[in-house]
């Protein structure tokens, strides 16, 4: 991959809009987030007022995992394939949320085990079918998993050519908890013990083995997180990869780009080892109720925006939180200054 | 005013709606929030799916107080006037906010000390130009309170003819933090110093100046929470009034209300010694940064969907709340189950 360039965030245009929130007809401070978001708002797009938000996508990556042969999840594989197909149906939690937030879908095949026929808004950039099983083998090769964060880049690209403000993207593939819990552990540091969580709703039996399956690929493997493509390729996911060049090229073109849960935090770890300053670019849409997430936010240092105790992923958490986001550009927008009103303030 | 009668929720709807939630694609609890808002709507509307929220309306009932005078505020009185001004003009945070949640807004002069010109949007509801200095005597009589509390009750009232299927209210009213507090304090039986906060942004002394004058008119006025109409006007605010009105008839009426943040909760704190039910047709919006809220929200037993550090009232909390309500309500609406995709779970 070639190297990655993340331009600073626009600190003129922060001031100006610093300045210019203080101005607003409200008391300093009273709109607590949505005042940090619109400062942050202007840092990335390096104009104040920011402009809002209206070319929103969300890019919604599915790949099979090997390891999911363990029965780590409560659902078969084959879902991940079948719900690829609802999201292009339109019937899917993310196609609901992500119409009330206005952002549109991009459905992204970089590694389902069988072949999804050719549909609007559907992308084939299948990069293997579904990884290698991570506790006896390497989930992919370097080769491949370059490939998969390649096509999460050029996923990006494209959504530029189209058009885009703010950006997100979500995940498919059953058993995908467990890379990104191998993947969280290689970037943290942390224990399996400590990360593993019941996913889609795991009993204690499946959870025991599937922290057995994280800590043996993590002894067979040691993945190096200095080396972020060895973790993804040693116990990562396509659809993880994904995310990962999609965050990283989100950075690099001043993109804000919205995190949504466990999964998304799994692929940012591995955007921030190959690029810090990528996360100048990151919001987290929320709090997963995945337990490891708030590891996952503390080594990220971002708080997140909802914590409604989602634990989905597609994205949904990030595309509830684009409504947020948009609402603090809103604000600097279109509110009025004391000037406008004659607050002697 | 006439005996309130809340309708139960409806329990049956509900049932169906856990059974709906159940059969949707995604696994069960995943949407954490989000499917327990689905239930409630189903309970507080009668139907599943229960319908989307189309017709939401805020009202914003702006008042004056007669202790603003001792400075409690970082604004002066006069500011009420001028932003009821600017809520008509579309300047303030409300207006951005409502017209991205796709709410209406309905402002009401329940008693501001100067008179609003006739104006598109403002509704005329003034009881008295202002409260009497509440550390001192009483804020209004009973007979007053009981016109405020009417006037919310018939501002619901008229949104109801013109269709409505989830409201807010907010508020304006320079110093009414401290109206809130002594009520809070009335109904809660905590003491001022544990629940005043700094509102727009006093400093300490001014705080100290305001925890005193709240001292005094508890001491003074002993206001019985088993009396509500007697706190409002011992110790309340005609917007406070108005408020309590408005959610009191939303109850009886089952549209569901969302509370915005510190005065709303005063004011819910008096609809419910009014009427306990009451609490069925009642969502938090948001927790306010106000440190005073954290107890009325336990008093209310309501956890807040929002916690963003806003502290403006206006109603900003509750309608960027409705966001989330409505998002709800499209999930059960909107998302295919198992059985249209084949998933055998």
């Amino acid at each position: 991959m070639k190297p990655i360039q993340i331009p600073p965030l626009d600190h003129d245009a922060m001031t100006q809009a610093a300045h210019r929130q203080s101005r607003l007809t409200k008391p300093a401070g009273s709109l607590g987030r949505l005042e940090s978001l619109g400062l942050w708002l202007a840092g990335v797009t390096g104009r104040c007022p920011p402009p809002i938000p209206q070319r929103k996508a969300v890019l919604v990556f599915a790949a099979d995992h090997g390891v999911a042969a363990h029965g780590i999840s409560i659902a078969p594989p084959e879902v991940t394939r079948l719900m690829t197909l609802n999201f292009l149906a339109g019937g899917a939690a993310i196609n609901v949320l992500s119409t009330l937030a206005g952002a549109r879908i991009q459905v992204v095949d970089v590694g389902i085990q069988s072949d999804i026929p050719t549909r609007s808004g559907l992308r084939h950039a299948k990069v293997r079918r579904g990884t290698a099983d991570l506790s006896v083998a390497s989930a992919m090769t370097r080769e491949e998993a370059e490939r998969a964060l390649e096509a999460g880049r050029s996923c990006v690209e494209a959504e530029l050519a189209a058009g885009l403000d703010l950006m997100a993207c979500g995940e498919m593939g059953i058993g995908n908890t467990t890379p990104a819990t191998a993947m969280i552990c290689a970037f943290t540091g942390a224990s399996p013990r400590e990360v593993a969580g019941p996913g889609t709703g795991i009993d204690e039996t499946r959870l025991a083995r599937k922290i057995s399956l994280i800590e043996q690929a993590l002894r067979l493997h040691r993945p190096n997180p200095a080396d972020p493509l060895g973790v993804i390729a040693a116990v990562g996911g396509l659809e993880i990869a994904a995310m990962t060049g999609a965050i990283l090229r989100a950075g690099e073109a001043r993109v804000p780009m919205v995190l949504d849960g466990f999964i998304a935090g799994a692929a940012a770890l591995a955007a921030l080892a190959w690029a810090p300053a990528v996360r100048d670019y990151l919001v987290a849409g929320h709090r997963s109720a995945e337990p490891g997430h708030d590891r996952v936010l503390r080594h990220l240092q971002l708080t997140p925006l909802l914590d409604l105790g989602m634990r989905l992923g597609e994205g949904t958490g990030a595309v509830l939180a684009m409504v947020l986001i948009e609402a603090s550009a809103r604000i600097l927008n279109q509110m009025a200054t004391f000037e406008d009103v004659g607050i002697p303030l």
